[in-house]
């Protein structure tokens, strides 16, 4: 019998085993504070590196409030994907963990100045909830629109004490701990509705901007592609427009707008220059698999809430990014709600609620990168695509690419394996193939990862009232989207699969189930959007789509355009119900409901929609309609 | 026998040992570049690469131009004392070698944008010759003064073709490849003598800020200490008090000074706001021993020559620190030529020659840390004390520490060794101690490293017609300085022991012997300053100092101030000539030639003073008064 042949020595290491993995170690923050000091950072790191030596530690903090400065923060180079790279101050910081669960018991967690509240890397089964992330003073600015001069092109801004902000040459300022902006990237919020407002398009962004002359431009020598839509190269040719005079402490008049000033008593948000404002993100989630964030809050963040890439298996259960209730601010976090790049396994949304960001609720996508030198017959140079994707962890060895003639076609040419990739920088990785077969490939083509896709399940979640898009998905992999409900300024769903030469996400819907949603208004900003785009109209150049179902909906929109889509094998759309919302005057009043074009299979079924949409069907180009 | 012992393996063995370590590996770049290409930086890294698999390795780079691009360079973040910290792009990435020789033959490498020529990390025996370092275009700016309003405080800049530039909001911006600054830092230089501008502090740093307010600053929550030097905080209240206005291409008038425009004929020199502008130093030492640098030019820099931390047995001969020849640049590189910090064993100068930067000739020192927090009894938080040495390895397990209370004496109380330093964030470290000795401590104790000091010989070398000093030196080991010649626009030798709470370099020399050296105008500023300043006046709260010997030395200065000492144990003056140089009007006419104070053992001894100078030596608080 086995049992009967266990010596001691072997008991004596099941019972290590078992103690050191099964009965957790347990930590308790409140065994760590200093007494009398404020900043909890440096205790929490102290805790964690602990914690860090032990496999499925549980952490405990009792329910509290929480401050967490930058200054004794865990720092790191971070290349954070679709943000702006640069050296973190990180207080929870995740690090190597095999099992970590940390119950903070609805504590309060306050940010100071630029920080990452969580890095999570190389890491496993993790679990986290019970907490709220908050900022003590935010890093974006809102301000109230209190008068406007459309003749002169002013308009003047009522800052609350919370926005500390200075006049330097005519420029207004923000002032934070430790950073500033401008009025870049500035939109409307409507105060009444507590969300981006109607026709913000016709206002912002602000105008502001002059072009202006470099003298002896023609000295430099630019050698090699450069993404001179980085920061650094951005501006070199831009000069503000406008000019700010304080009129009283707190108000302060803009003029010189190119463009009409916003409507009184709408709320302008601003986070300054593109490329330098997505800093501070509440939690990354890098190289790691079986990741759980529950029963939590996170009100704040100077970038996303959840930016997850290069990992397996991650849980949104009961994330709520949105807004304090308890503050009087318009915006929860400054960019998308959740963000998954060159992920794999599950990325799994449900009872989230998303709202008031200033970017997407939902992204999910992979990148592609930029054949530039062939250096041998299995290796060649590549180059990122977009400067907010550096650093990205592209492949490792063994990893299945596409390689994609892009001038030809948007589909996989041919597949091959990578052995290795060196990234010599952040823009430009050196990668060898387990094959020589460089001679088949040029300068200019694209290489996609074909293995890091995740299946996707987004369920009884919430996205609304944000600046752009509900959800974004190029994921391959079977992707749901069920009892959900969609209020955004843009489009409720982007599914593509172009070859977006700007941002440089790859992937494109195979296996699409759009069931049981209801969508609010939507593409409310002022342009002419649907609610649903898919693939592309007769322009497009992107992947042919797979199989799309949309089912048992409720769309209750103030324009008719509901649906636009293209480039898709199999389309579904069945007992569907389209509402006249009325909400707002119509800006694209005679667009079609459904507008569908170069679609192998359409099958539309059973869909009501309100009488007051007169343009109900445009369809083209489709070579099966099941249509009844 | 020993000898007859020796069996087949280990003389295979010996053989292996032999060729891998005696007959050095040679590489030749020749054989990796690419046809067709411009850029050599992969081709170099390549090599490298191979190089770095071979003890002893040889690089020979065939006599030629080579340019050096950012785009495809090795890049690394790294903490480069004095210097900004940041994201380099690498050249010559020389990390983990033991054993390089590189001989470029004379070769001229041309670098383009923001770059780090030479990476020296980690590595043992390094020998690199024959190269001079250009850099395509400027990183920081000239321009000839055409014209002056001392009425309306304004002046007209001449701009060559080299010098890209806008007027951005009425303020005039030079425009570098991927970098861009202001008119900050500025400083004249004379074209006639090739030298800083005689009386150039009367007009520079140009006077051009004004202070703004900031509503709401009281909103702001610092609760940790904060060095508000940053750049990131120190330019939040102010604003241009000039304007630019461009009255043809490549003139450019700058009005609004709040001081004296700067005289017709002189260059303007600048290179932006402090903390930006130290970005691209030409070779950083780190970490590594037994590095020669000889038979080489640098003619460009965007930050130091060559800047050595942590760093042990360091050799410059024949190394030239000057601006290119063939081109009319004013600046050779644009902070110090050469700086030592937290280095140990021999820094050997010898036959050098270090002109036209824009700060000292060479600084040798350590760094002290502040004592921030007590953590334990054995244990400290400390704080670095100036951001331009954030990161610095300030030390290691079994490093001996002097801890000094401040507040007390600038002598070291008590001693003890390092367990262990982790570095939490690049402003703040942890460390731990041997012993338990921090009831004993306070915040605001100060740490030294003692382990971490070099004897320094510098002989047969120049250093002239640049901003600031000639040399600095701190070390508390053996120095000599003989056979050079000097010429600064401060002071040519500067010998201190203070704790000084801006930069918080450490150390203060116990054997100095300064021999042989011919001094020529210097402190021609404008500022009352002498030739050489030792320890301090009656003020001085530094550390006292030890045995310095100055013989044999001829000065020629156009002011009598040639020596200024205090707090020091014994200072001999013997046999030294001091003429009247006529170069200049004199600034500090009535000063004294010799002026001690505050030394135990004096020793002054055949001294010939030209008759010009009339106030001779001013002696105070002499203890024992050895002089003829």
């Amino acid at each position: 019998m086995l049992y009967g042949k266990i010596n001691f020595l072997q008991l004596l290491l099941f019972l290590v085993v078992v103690q050191h993995s099964l009965f957790a170690q347990e930590f308790k923050l409140s065994d760590y504070l200093i007494e009398g000091e404020k900043d909890a950072t440096l205790s929490v790191l102290t805790m964690l590196q602990d914690a860090a030596k032990h496999k499925n530690s549980k952490v405990i903090i009792e329910k509290g409030t929480y401050n967490f400065y930058p200054e004794k923060a865990y720092e790191q180079y971070c290349f954070v994907t679709n943000h702006d790279n640069g050296m973190r101050r990180i207080a929870f910081n995740i690090k190597n963990f095999d099992g970590l669960t940390i119950d903070a018991q609805g504590s309060t967690f306050i940010f100071h100045g630029v920080m990452m509240p969580f890095n999570i890397e190389n890491s496993k089964n993790i679990d986290i909830s019970g907490l709220n992330i908050d900022w003590f003073l935010p890093l974006h600015s809102e301000g109230l629109i209190e008068a406007n001069d459309t003749t002169n092109h002013s308009f003047d801004l009522r800052l609350a004490d919370n926005m500390p902000y200075t006049i330097r040459n005519e420029q207004l300022i923000f002032i934070k701990e430790g950073f500033e902006h401008d009025l870049n990237q500035a939109i409307l919020f409507d105060p009444e509705r507590k969300a981006v407002s109607y026709n913000t398009s016709k206002y912002t962004p602000l105008k502001m901007i002059d072009h202006i002359v470099i003298r002896n431009k023609d000295k430099f020598d630019y050698h090699n592609y450069i993404d001179f839509r980085r920061p650094e190269y951005e501006t070199q040719d831009l000069e503000y427009a406008i000019k700010a005079k304080e009129l009283e402490p707190g108000l302060v008049r803009i003029s010189g707008l190119k463009g009409m000033p916003p409507p009184i008593g709408m709320v302008l948000v601003c986070k300054g220059q593109f490329g330098k404002a997505r800093i501070a993100n509440a939690f990354h989630i890098n190289e790691s698999s079986n990741v759980k964030l529950h029963d939590l809050n996170i009100y704040y963040a100077g970038g996303m809430g959840v930016i997850g890439e290069r990992s397996q298996d991650i849980t949104l259960d009961h994330v709520n990014i949105l807004p304090n209730p308890e503050k009087k601010l318009m915006v929860s976090i400054t960019a998308d709600a959740a963000h998954f790049a060159g992920c794999k396994g599950k990325v799994v949304i449900d009872y989230c609620n998303f709202r008031n960001q200033l970017d997407d609720g939902l992204n999910v996508h992979g990148a592609f990168v930029i054949v530039e030198d062939i250096l041998g017959p299995d290796k060649v140079g590549v180059r990122i695509g977009h400067f907010q994707q550096a650093g990205f962890q592209f492949a490792e060895k063994g990893d299945r690419v596409g390689i994609i003639d892009v001038d030809k076609s948007p589909e996989v040419a041919f597949q091959t394996t990578v052995n290795s990739l060196n990234k010599l920088n952040q823009d430009y990785y050196i990668i060898t193939f387990d094959e020589n077969i460089t001679e088949k490939l040029n300068k200019g083509f694209i290489l996609e990862n074909l293995d890091w896709y995740p299946e996707v399940t987004i369920t009884n979640s919430q996205f609304a009232d944000n600046r752009a898009r509900g959800l974004l998905l190029k994921s391959p992999k079977k992707t749901i989207i069920k009892n959900n409900y969609f209020s955004n300024m843009m489009q409720a769903l982007i599914i593509s699969g172009g070859i977006n030469t700007w941002w440089y996400e790859s992937g494109g819907a195979q296996d699409l189930l759009i069931e049981g949603n209801t969508f609010g208004d939507c593409s409310y900003d002022g342009r002419k959007r649907p609610v649903i785009s898919i693939g592309g109209d007769e322009d497009y150049k992107g992947r042919q789509l797979g199989k799309i179902i949309i089912k048992n909906n409720t769309f209750n929109n103030f324009n008719p355009s509901i649906l636009k889509a293209g480039g898709v094998n199999r389309l579904e759309f069945i007992n569907n119900t389209i509402n006249n919302s009325k909400t707002f005057p119509p800006t694209d009043f005679d667009a079609y409901v459904i507008d569908v074009k170069q679609v192998d299979t359409l099958n539309i079924k059973n869909v009501k929609i309100s009488k007051d949409f007169v343009n109900k069907e445009n369809i083209k180009a489709v070579k099966h309609n099941l249509s009844n």
